[in-house]
């Protein structure tokens, strides 16, 4: 069926799509809660090519890898190629990448899941979304050497999403009320490589009750549109008393965004960005000043982005 | 304004209350998520009596200590008392347990619920009902040596509750769609105490992610009213392959339950009962049958119950 999909394609055809930036460790749901937000995105542009293969083109200025099978985008798609034995041309995508490797706002995810997401549609929609997912999971295992959905699958959902099991993959959209979201990014190096090493492989059982105390409140909060539960909810006992020591000015960006009014928050992915959760624009703005401040102040250079809970995933803006 | 409502009661007026059962630790939801049934349930009545303090009347064979500071409704309703110290006359307090102590459904929950939300309603109600939770768990305590609220929370608000945190007390009732339980007691003693003691102090990380993510699916799924998420979640990696060893019978009832069409269950608080939830009333009668089969075949007494989620709680028959 997808052969003779593919004889059917007009191969002058373009899809291009923005993939956003994703969060994921969402506070307590540690590997297993991630949301999409407005902005920033990647730009990503997929046509059948005259060569055989896979042609990457960046059109940004990261000095991403060119080769498919070292590029995030190339491995994904090459695993998408592999359920596709028939498929007898080639694949040539542009990327314009404006999510900053190593933020730690799911770059990599972006780059993997925006480039089988438009070639599933350059090739008249083949797979499902879960489908994609798994691709876009050898994008990630390139990037950090283990394979992850709590990026990826709220990139192609949109929302917040749950991954309540990855083998076999079991991806949980979660109805949300409107979240704005404040984010920064200071421009220090957090491997993630690093950042999972330095955590325990054990923890106290009563520790792990207290997370998933707070991952039930956190879900029902969402579920039930109380903003007052998720924030007494946004508590992370377990990975952020560890991780935190590796971003300066983390627990004084916490503690003013709460001062001013924002929900909870912690770091994103396994940093160094940092996101705090708001219920207004105003309030997120007023986020935003303090970690402006705070940075300035530490003399670290860093980027802040006033965004929102994105619920559409990735979006098809040419086709 | 408390003594000033105690002046005006009727001091012959009476309150029964029917405590219904419950089953702690939901599977994946250990210490954190519980939930009531209509059956079995407790009778209790209440007045004020012409001698001070609480006089405490067992209408039942079960030879459970008079004293109210011995006896887990008389510690409650003690705990009580304490926080009004205004009031000048006594309580009298009929038990008919019909709940069985040491059957793991909540039997001393029941009791020191329902004896302080009946004192409440013959008092007019001074107190709220998370103030009732706080009085009840002295009574777990003398029972367990450990206070906590998976008990206690839903035989007072009825249905599947969440409790986030114990310090400060955060309950969160979910609602549910309808879920018909099966409940089997073997005639087996299994301590509390001794079910808390075989339990590692340490897990894996990997394993408490497991967990969490079963959590917040099963939440996500009883929210969201979506049985095949609720079945797919109600898997617990941590506690029960340690407890169910107590439990002879329990790997095959859970096993058999599946068979006939059960979402799923597990060991209802520490043990020994076993319970098994279903979405319809036949399925739990199947589950039944297979329940019988496997007792009988043991060799073991037991008792059965086919029941549903109560959405009540406490329920006041007589005031």
């Amino acid at each position: 069926m997808v052969s003779s999909l593919i004889q059917r394609v007009d191969r002058n055809k373009k899809v291009t799509v923005e993939a956003p930036a994703t969060v994921a460790n969402m506070v307590c749901g540690f590997d297993i809660l991630g949301f999409a937000v407005d902005a920033p995105f990647d730009i990503m542009s997929i046509r059948f090519s005259h060569s055989r293969g896979i042609t990457i083109i960046h059109e940004d200025d990261f000095q991403m890898p060119l080769e498919p099978e070292k590029n995030v985008a190339g491995a994904a798609l090459l695993a998408m190629l592999e359920e596709l034995p028939d498929f007898g041309c080639g694949l040539e995508l542009h990327i314009n990448k404006q999510i900053m490797p190593g933020s730690g706002v799911g770059s990599s995810a972006a780059s993997a899941a925006g480039a089988v997401f438009a070639a599933n549609q350059l090739l008249q929609c083949p797979f499902e979304k879960n489908d994609l997912i798994r691709f876009a999971m050898h994008g990630e295992k390139l990037a950090s050497g283990v394979k992850h959905a709590d990026n990826i699958a709220p990139c192609i959902y949109g929302g917040v999403t749950l991954i309540r099991s990855i083998f076999p993959l079991d991806v949980i959209p979660l109805s949300t009320p409107p979240l704005f979201v404040t984010i920064v990014h200071p421009q220090i190096e957090v491997r993630t490589a690093d950042a999972r090493s330095i955590l325990k492989q054990h923890v106290l059982l009563k520790d792990a009750i207290k997370q998933w105390g707070n991952i039930a409140g956190l879900v029902a909060g969402l579920l039930n549109k109380d903003y007052e539960l998720i924030g007494r909810s946004l508590e992370d006992v377990l990975i952020e008393p560890v991780r935190s020591i590796l971003i300066p000015g983390f627990h004084e960006v916490k503690e003013n965004a709460k001062r001013v009014g924002a929900l909870g928050g912690g770091i994103s992915g396994s940093g160094p960005s940092i996101f705090m959760l708001s219920t207004s624009q105003s309030i997120a703005e007023l986020v935003e000043i303090e970690m402006k401040n705070i940075f300035t102040r530490i003399q670290l250079p860093f980027h802040t982005y006033v965004t929102q809970i994105n619920h559409t995933g990735i979006r098809i803006i040419d086709n």
